[in-house]
């Protein structure tokens, strides 16, 4: 059979069920990655089921997200972090060095390999020929202790690229062309792989910016071949030896296809507050900007500021504007100054930030009140920059540096000065300074836990009968930043789950939590509209609400990685048979499930009684074998324990 | 008379008194320098006081310390301010531009010239042979309304210097060395300055170095003669042209005097949690740190990291510690880059952050618990990093680089290499994109205020009868800190007198603020004890509680600074005539004055009447001419309104 570079990579790791989209398959994983705002709860995890060190190839653990450190909580998180990593078995990356999915694609990435990450743009490791998902960070666990990851074979959407790429339009104006034309949630259930001739145009580097911001189509995960132009960024990298060519057969087809011509696209821009709110930069030109952000995972490359840096040399930004420089690396940071392009930058006015994920999550440069923001980040989801009436537009580098520029959102096209085409240099400097490798030997490492690292909170299996208010009902497209805010005053806590929790579902209702306390021991339901918990993969989304008593969410359609992790934490998603009925659930219903364990196990639509409205109506649920047993269970920590016990696996 | 720089200093600018230590002197003050963090309220009390432009010869608005903007509240504090440096005639040096005080050197300081800052650590400018006080924001307000500021004339102690510093000791070494010597209150009540051969060995910045920690010694300020060194600083910022000598007459005394010897001086520690705590650093080797830290205003000059750049050029620091540099301003970071000193920096593995104080103030970079943090800060009081239990040594910064190297205290002596001596290039790379300077024409300019914006408080003139009840009665030694507490869920409002009000007195009695909603309007008291109103200097601890309608506090006796800001405010500061009345005054007890006015003017001890007990006591009050019309028209703020319409002086 002829393959697509999908098929090839799920082929070459399948240890469990068919290849057959909407069927539960099982993968091994060769690599896994861990930042920090989930990697502590992930260490904790993978602690608690006891198998001793990391099974995987390679596990890598970043510190990119909690680099303020305003009190002792993320440093005390770093050093837990480090000791953690020495005593499992894997590499960490040290605060400073960068985000993780440009650092793990330069040091770590091998084309051919899966990699599984508790950080929703894992899937930009896509860009190498590679298959990698993002989860949460039980999943991360679960596989760093060398079992399969599973996931339901999605179908594959094939995008056909002819073309160049016309001056002034760049590789995030790619993505944003997929995101005006599938919307949040046009990729769900897809693997979306991209072929054709236009991608000799497109370097690793641009390919990783589409990869990434797949996650913001709902998308599985993105893939790349493995081509030249993969090979050509090893050498750079000083890797050039884990190459190995990765391509679609001649005649492999896909599920679905569409086709870009690259040569048509022009500047694009999301408005706020969602990627899906596409329009061409000429319709909204001239409304006057606070602030032009670039860096973060979506725009890595030593090309996405190396053009800006052309673009301002010589020129000074206006005296209102805010410039922010946020560096993705150390390594980007060095080859910036070698190259001289980082005086361009501090010469016309920016503020240089340290490397990391920064503003993107919401950690500084919060916009002022009522003020644009252009950003090359990958998501503007309401509040997520900090500012609760946040305006934040998404863009290419070149779009948010023309705006910089002349004060107004601009297209780059229209500046008067030729394009700065830049070509990266043949070889990069590479330095591994504050890349510290796993230990041979781990014996006698202690984890060293601060006053804030708390352990994990233990559930019970799940109940046959769940009855409960309704304690929240909110609409579509809820994402995870919703139900469990990033910024500065939260992540401190992401070790922490009894004070998380004060935090849960705060953006969308203030007095979530307080109405919680009567019901954290005899549960409680919330209602979702379509597409529920996009977004970003963390887990304390589901581990917060559960940790608060709540057994169920009812929905009328999930995000992936979230319907898992509800499952993963024992709260089980049921999605409305009629999406009608919707409506006729309110907030402060008292709702009754009975017999649940025998209504799931028979894998039927089954009924909720409404007994404030004295009427019930029909839901359904798409569970697996597997993960009925999970959630029956009470969760995934519950069920490695059971079956590490049951096959005497237990780590001494 | 021969006179020493102090003296010549305040004779050039005495409108007021006599030089005479201990007794009020006026003085006409060239220069203002205000900060974001108290630059705010500075703004919204210049407003209030209705003058128009700033009547100094020149003053400058930094933002240096709100940089994390986690949420809009900074971001809205820097356009504020921004706009009002617009409207009053200000110089706005824009976030990112650097920290106040060596920007303020480098670009506005002249020799003879006087400077008041709100913030303690202004004397820095001593090092040019300015004359430059750290004082509370609505002083700052005053002054740049064009009124004198008041001081008691100190005691001038004289620091005769000779011989030159040894390999790996630095300017640093010699404030740690005055630290060591007198403590940190050996400065109360007096000027330093230093004089004698061995100042040809120190630099202007070495000298701001020592200048700006004079204030760890609670020393008025500090003062340096304007010579050939100064000359030269001003050469290289390409400011020649404003260099006059400033010297001491050959003859001119002291009041006091005392000698160092460069020669003799070794690398020096100032251990937790006060820089008075200092010991050579040989005495604390090998202990195992956790960070070093180099920047801040007490080590902000090119050489305190080019020097740590050399020491570090092609070596790496461990893998545990955190090197945190914290460039000063934007045009370091630039000439960093032209030197080739930043690639060593980011080379050996130095977390690089955005220019500002930062960490130095707890906004970033908080150490772990219980873990030794190296600082070249000038401060280490307890929790003053952001973790309340810290552990933060002051030093150099070869102190600190030494021991970054070797993860554990160093004295650099001990360093297998030679001593990077660093010789300042003769033209420094300037540039001032960040620094907008005032508007020649202020028309039609508005205040942008944000949601979190205030405008201060109306109060009226002192009534000639208040009558109300004792709303908190006080032992001794309350601080302002209990007053009107700082943190991290008070700052926020500091732009917000209603909004903080809530804080007044929270530390003390949480019931306070819901007890003044009855008095607002009409009128309280409190009852305090001996040394009511030690410890900061900040404003809102009269402020706030005026708001809240207190209109005098009855004590045993005052701390000088907080007296005085409750006099700024309209609050009438009393004293028990006999000691022993404070028992029979309770809380809730409802008092009465009548014939207030005439009775302050009268200058007498008089008799508030005790209603509820039917019973009268006898209160005194010192208070000077000058503080008597401000008293009875309110404050300051309205004193100021009208002296400025009797002088028909009003702007437009």
């Amino acid at each position: 059979m002829a393959m697509n570079v999908t098929q090839k990579l799920i082929v070459s790791h399948l240890v469990n069920g068919r290849m057959r989209p909407g069927e539960e398959i099982g993968l091994r994983i060769d690599q896994t990655l861990t930042q920090d705002a989930t990697g502590t709860m992930v260490m904790l995890e993978f602690e608690a089921m006891q198998v001793g060190r990391v099974k995987t190839e390679l596990s890598a653990q970043y510190v990119d997200h909690n680099l303020l450190q305003t009190d002792y909580r993320n440093a005390d998180d770093h050093l837990f972090l480090r000791s953690a990593c020495q005593k499992f078995g894997i590499w960490y990356s040290r605060p400073g060095n960068g985000v993780s999915h440009p650092v793990h694609m330069q040091r770590f990435g091998i084309p051919g390999k899966t990699l599984i990450g508790s950080d929703s743009h894992t899937p930009a490791a896509g860009a190498l020929g590679m298959l990698a998902f993002g989860a949460g960070g039980l999943e991360v666990a679960t596989v760093m202790a060398g079992e399969p990851m599973y996931v339901r074979m999605p179908e594959v959407l094939g995008i056909r690229l002819t073309g160049r790429l016309p001056d002034w339009v760049s590789a995030k104006d790619v993505i944003l062309e997929m995101l005006r034309r599938y919307g949040v949630d046009g990729g769900r259930g897809k693997i979306i792989e991209y072929f054709g001739p236009g991608l000799d145009d497109l370097s690793a580097m641009d390919r990783h910016v589409i990869a990434n911001m797949g996650t913001e189509l709902g998308a599985t995960t993105t893939v790349f071949p493995s081509d030249d132009a993969v090979r050509r960024f090893l050498d750079t990298q000083q890797r050039g030896e884990v190459w190995r060519e990765v391509k679609a057969d001649a005649d492999a087809g896909y599920d679905q296809t569409d086709h870009i011509d690259l040569g048509t696209l022009e500047p694009l821009i999301a408005l706020p507050s969602s990627p899906g709110n596409v329009v061409p930069v000429r319709e909204v030109i001239g409304r006057p900007i606070y602030q032009a952000y670039i860096g973060s995972s979506a725009n890595p490359g030593l090309r996405d500021f190396a053009v800006p840096a052309l673009m301002v040399a010589g020129r000074r930004i206006p005296d209102h504007i805010s410039f922010d420089v946020n560096p993705t690396s150390r390594q980007l940071i060095e080859n910036m100054i070698e190259l001289g392009l980082m005086a361009h930058l501090i010469n016309c006015g920016a503020r240089f930030h340290q490397a990391g994920c920064n503003g993107c999550i919401g950690m500084g440069q919060a916009p002022a009140t009522g003020k644009i923001s252009l950003r090359t980040v990958p998501r503007n989801f309401p509040g997520r920059s900090g500012t609760i009436e946040d305006q934040v537009y998404l863009c290419s580098p070149e779009t948010a540096t023309a705006s910089a520029l002349n004060g107004v959102i601009t297209d780059p096209r229209t500046l008067s000065m030729p394009y700065p085409r830049f070509k990266e240099p043949e070889r990069l400097s590479v330095n591994t300074t504050l890349l510290l490798g796993p230990l041979e030997n781990s014996e006698g490492v202690e984890l060293e836990k601060g006053p804030n690292i708390k352990p994990l909170p233990e559930f019970d299996a799940l109940p046959d009968r769940i009855e409960g208010p309704v304690l929240l009902k909110m609409g579509d497209n809820i994402s995870t930043d919703e139900i469990m805010p990033a910024g500065a005053s939260v992540l401190p806590f992401r070790s922490n789950i009894p004070e998380i929790s004060r935090f849960a579902f705060s953006r969308i209702d203030l007095d979530y939590y307080d109405r919680t306390i009567r019901y954290q021991k005899t549960g409680s339901f919330v209602i979702g509209g379509d597409n529920y918990g996009q977004g970003s993969s963390r887990e304390h989304a589901a581990l917060a609400p559960r940790y608060l008593g709540l057994r169920a969410v009812i929905a009328k359609s999930f995000a992936r990685i979230h319907a898992q992790n509800l499952i993963n934490f024992g709260i089980v998603p049921l999605t409305f048979e009629n999406g009608d009925d919707w409506r006729r659930v309110e907030q402060g219903d008292q709702l009754r499930m009975t017999g649940l364990v025998a209504r799931l196990k028979a894998g039927e639509p089954f009924d909720i009684e409404n007994l404030t409205r004295n009427w019930a109506f029909r839901v359904g649920f798409a569970l697996s074998q597997r993960q009925l047993e999970v959630l029956l269970a009470g969760g995934l920590i519950n069920h490695i324990r059971h079956i590490r016990q049951t096959a005497g696996n237990t780590a001494p």
